[in-house]
């Protein structure tokens, strides 16, 4: 699981090269006999302009990813902020 | 960190006791300068405002934490989704 790995692989050095950083992750687990149709697209796209409402940042800015295991599925958003906002 | 330790923690053992169950974890990393207003508790009422566009949760069923390590603030939520919908 990738958790805190955004941050972790390029970790500041000055605090003049630190960037601001926001990692959303949704972890989904569907109960074994369920046939609900999944709604893990929709909602990225409805959380990424969430996002959108407090931040300023450009599609060249976010990183997608969508893992999956058995009925568990992982959706991360790794976003670099613009250091002036 | 706690990614994945809500759906291990009460792991079912027939497909008959399965819960759906959602997280969403954001973790916002400030930069060291940055005198930027904290946007994630209003950022957290817009994301279950959003999850709740797609699943219908009572407020007992939802379960949330935030961490903070130094720059590093990290929010949790813990959502265990109706059996039916």
């Amino acid at each position: 699981m990738a958790l805190l790995d955004f941050f972790r692989q390029s970790k500041p050095t000055t605090a003049q090269l630190a960037k601001e950083r926001l990692q959303v992750i949704v972890a989904h687990q569907r109960a074994g006999n369920t046939s609900a149709p999944d709604y893990l697209p929709k909602l990225q796209k409805d959380l990424l302009r969430v996002i959108r409402k407090y931040v300023k940042v450009g599609d060249d800015a976010v990183n997608i990813g969508v893992e999956r295991d058995g009925e568990l599925e992982v959706l991360e958003l790794n976003i670099t902020l613009p250091s002036q906002q």
